[in-house]
């Protein structure tokens, strides 16, 4: 059977769980009323059924390639991507004033998860496009939103984000890139670039690079670099791809998976460019795009959990070995977890939107407090959900799951990238325990707090789960204590174990406010009697310190036995 | 740098945690004395180092294939098998009358995980054939054995096992493949079987295939299956390969890893079988053959472990972002934890493989039944650490570790399968909670007495790990009393994470061995403290029964809200 939209999961989420209804209260989001919100994703899901989905094998099969240069999509992305951008489903979040729709980004985050759960090589492209026309609207000139703006909403144009060089990943900081000016208010970018993805694209007639570089009376490190719009094609008077600018495509990385996905190796050759936000503030600027396409990546693996494990109860209610296996406890039991663990990771990141959109609505500084807070988480969980809930889908196909014409191995590959790209999800973690607890732990205990009325105002519903988890909120609440009394070293060493849990209680949550609103309670009790009990382990995990593991010498580490 | 065989940690293991040195007091292997086994694991590392390696990811580039019906293996595999084979490694553990060393299975296990972390895809030839000798050593009649065992020990045959049908994987009851008296004492075989590892080969000049088939007046179910010996080339009479046998391979599959392995759809059409232990018996004589093979896949998981941990240290050694990425707390979490899970896994695999040594030369039903318990979970557990450590290898790479070249991504596909073939890790549970518990526990508990025998006596040295395991393991003990009050379908439900925490006390068990016995305290308290915790959540699950997953609707598994 093939993918089919969760379009009363996410709605069931956004409605009783997420308070996404709040919003239609706010002047800004007026129009994100309930018909808007059921139109919007039904139609969304028809899309990534039949038009994203057919084409997610295809691009498999027959990855992006370069050919003199150019580069030639895998077969059928073009029209698939044209339906997407006709549709102005790029521009969902988008402002109105160039061409978008102003909905919230929940509801944009719920249709990237089916266009997602579709192909996620090809989606790739427009959330990259979406966190480029964030930072213009945020960083950009008057001039720079108007020429490009339009073109990115319509999809005519699509956006990448130039960071990573070969010595400058998570260190940033480390980029040699140059940039100089060229007189006319213009720069020209010099230097190399790896792992840009979608950094050529044959299904939009420009391809716009937002590139950081450093000016040559830039500082050194992350506070000297600045960010500049390199368009492959330069504008002509009449805003049409005019020249082609000096740059190019040296070559693309044969990946794990996302094999439609062209990931580049970029060379700026004196390329022409216009600065977005200020000179040496460009790590600011990138922000903007980077957060964004953070949430876009945790929302990539909720959705290719779901395709995978639709995939997964199909074919277990179809396979018989004495009896159909979703009826062998084991197999309902990997079913079971995988499904529990994607409506948790699927409300953590709507969650996660919910209080970017209410932020910006209602400009309270709470709001955007809390999306900051579950921004590192949503990414960081959501992919992990994503790994796990595709290698169980694998699992439960036995055999089958290994054999790529099966489907069941594409979603593991795929989704392993999410995990690693937009910062690792260690890079999440000590964000998370760094700059997220910076404020004194006070959007944290908020947020805990919260948990913690849920948990009261459940007891007379469901006494056994409301107690497991206010015992665990009670107990992550002292682990964040302690936390907020290490040293950073410290923090960083617990901060995975720290988010892991941080997630399950979170989940759990969610979960409690399903089972006593109207949702499934049998999931919350899977949820909170079988995943969240791993948030003890994983807090004594993260209370461990970095004592443990300075002791440890290298070459312990190496096999040796003794030390 | 290239993979380093862990001679040292091996031997460390085998002397001083696992009770290796008491075969050499056994009249049996009285020649596995500690200079024998120090030779053979520093010769069997140079070959796996020099010789296997190199070939993995030619095999991983270049899979074998199908030329005209006939099969061309990877470039380079016939020379390493040749080598290897010409070594006498494939028949370390086989009996000296037929041409074998006759030494240790847990000497012939060290062996293979080197083997195995060279090339997975090349070394599952020798694991089946060591297979296939063992059954045919227990279960063929002399005739077979002198004509079989020489040449399948020398490594000029090979061997196979044909189990799987379409309609019948785990379910091996439901095998449709026929078998026909042919009147000369020999037997006709007719029927198709998947998933035939190394089902065909130009590296050896004969494939002998262990078919499973139905006679005509067998029964339905497991106990009217017999096992056929069924050669590729039927041996003339002077036990040379002869005229063809009437089979073939149909075709090879595409897989997620292990390209250089051939996974084949057989085609037997009335090929000439003789018969292997008795009729209708052959279950018992596979299973035979399956049990070697599942201790010898768990050793799979550990040297796809080592063999992706090792690469992970050089890289996170040699990468430089602010200093060297080894000394950032979290990545050093990740190998540190990864090294620590590896010691466990492959203490626990050669821990059941002296069991299996102890009790062939004492005849001890103690240390048969102690080989059967851990058997299950050495395979379920090492091929799930190998998993774990394979992903984190890839985590620690960054971006790197996505992209095809750096390999890091190889051991993860490769390695997938292991949880999986013979026998998935789920099965593997069941049969811990079921036959292996068919004891009434007996052998589990004999074990949790040693263990915490062996916490009690390190109370003086480590007595807070001591303490720990000591709990842990009390815990354990009580779960298991429960589950054997329990249904089936209870314990069914259960077994994966039951077989989790079992394996977990194991290891920790071993590493506190190991601290007390000049191994590394740091690392023992690194388990003890941080991986040993997550026992308490897996046995909140083991208990948890079916009762919960019935509960819950399979709409509910399709993403349905209510119910």
């Amino acid at each position: 059977m093939a993918y089919q939209a969760p379009v009363e999961q996410i709605e069931f989420i956004l409605n009783r769980i997420v308070s996404f209804p709040e919003l239609s209260g706010t002047e800004r989001f007026a129009e994100a009323t309930a018909e808007t919100t059921t139109a919007i994703l039904t139609e969304a899901g028809k899309l990534a059924t039949e038009v994203i989905a057919p084409v997610n094998r295809l691009g498999d099969l027959t990855p992006a390639r370069l050919e003199n240069g150019k580069l030639r999509s895998s077969p059928g992305y073009a029209e698939a991507f044209r339906a997407l951008a006709e549709g102005g489903w790029i521009g969902i979040a988008a402002s109105p004033e160039y061409g978008g729709m102003g909905l919230p980004q929940a509801l944009n985050m719920a249709v990237n998860e089916m266009v997602a759960s579709g192909c996620l090589a090809l989606q790739l492209n427009p959330l990259l496009t979406q966190g480029q026309i964030e930072a213009l609207e945020h960083h950009g000139s008057e001039e720079l939103k108007a020429l490009y703006l339009p073109k990115l909403i319509s999809g005519e144009w699509s956006g990448t984000m130039n960071l990573t060089e070969p010595q400058a990943g998570s260190d940033v900081g480390a980029l040699t890139t140059k940039a100089e000016r060229d007189g006319d208010g213009s720069y020209r970018v010099t230097g190399q670039k790896i792992f840009i993805t979608w950094g050529d694209s044959d299904v939009t007639e420009n391809v716009c690079h937002l590139v950081l570089a450093r000016l040559p009376d830039g500082g050194k490190g992350t506070r000297g670099i600045s960010l500049f719009m390199v368009p492959k094609l330069i504008p002509d008077e009449n805003g049409n791809p005019g020249i082609a600018n000096d740059l190019r495509v040296v070559s693309l990385e044969h990946k794990l998976g996302i094999h439609g996905s062209p990931t580049c190796v970029m060379s700026f050759e004196g390329a022409k460019g216009w600065l977005v936000g200020e000179e040496n503030k460009g790590m600011a600027a990138m922000f903007t795009m980077m957060n964004a396409a953070r949430l876009g990546v945790g929302v990539q693996g909720v959705a290719q959990a779901e395709a995978a494990l639709q995939q997964a109860v199909t074919y277990a209610t179809e396979r018989l070995q004495m009896g159909p296996i979703i009826r062998h406890p084991d197999v309902r039991r990997m079913l079971a977890v995988s499904r529990a663990e994607v409506f948790a990771a699927r409300a953590i990141c709507l969650a996660c939107a919910v209080a970017l959109d209410m932020a910006r609505a209602t400009g309270s500084e709470e709001w955007a407090a809390r999306a900051a807070l579950l921004t590192p988480i949503a990414k960081a969980h959501g992919t992990d959900v994503g790994m796990r809930v595709a290698d169980t889908a694998v699992q439960v196909h036995g055999g089958m799951g290994y054999i790529e014409e099966t489907g069941a191995a594409q979603y593991l590959r795929d989704v392993r990238i999410t995990a690693i790209y937009e910062g690792t999800n260690g890079i999440q973690a000590m964000d998370l325990v760094g700059r997220k607890l910076a404020d004194g732990g006070a959007a944290a205990m908020a947020l805990l707090d919260e948990i913690l009325d849920g948990a009261k105002a459940a007891q007379t519903d469901e006494p056994d789960l409301a107690n497991q988890l206010w015992q665990a909120a009670e107990t992550l609440r002292e682990a964040t204590q302690d936390l907020l009394e290490q040293d950073m070293a410290d923090r960083f060493a617990g901060a995975v174990p720290y988010l892991s849990a941080f997630a399950r209680v979170l989940g759990a949550h969610y979960h409690l406010r399903a089972a006593t609103g109207g949702g499934s309670k049998a999931l919350a009790r899977l949820y909170i009697t079988r995943i969240l009990p791993q948030f003890a382990a994983d807090l004594a995990a993260a209370r461990g310190g970095v004592g443990d593991l300075e002791a440890l010498d290298d070459a312990v580490l190496s096999g040796q036995m003794t030390g």
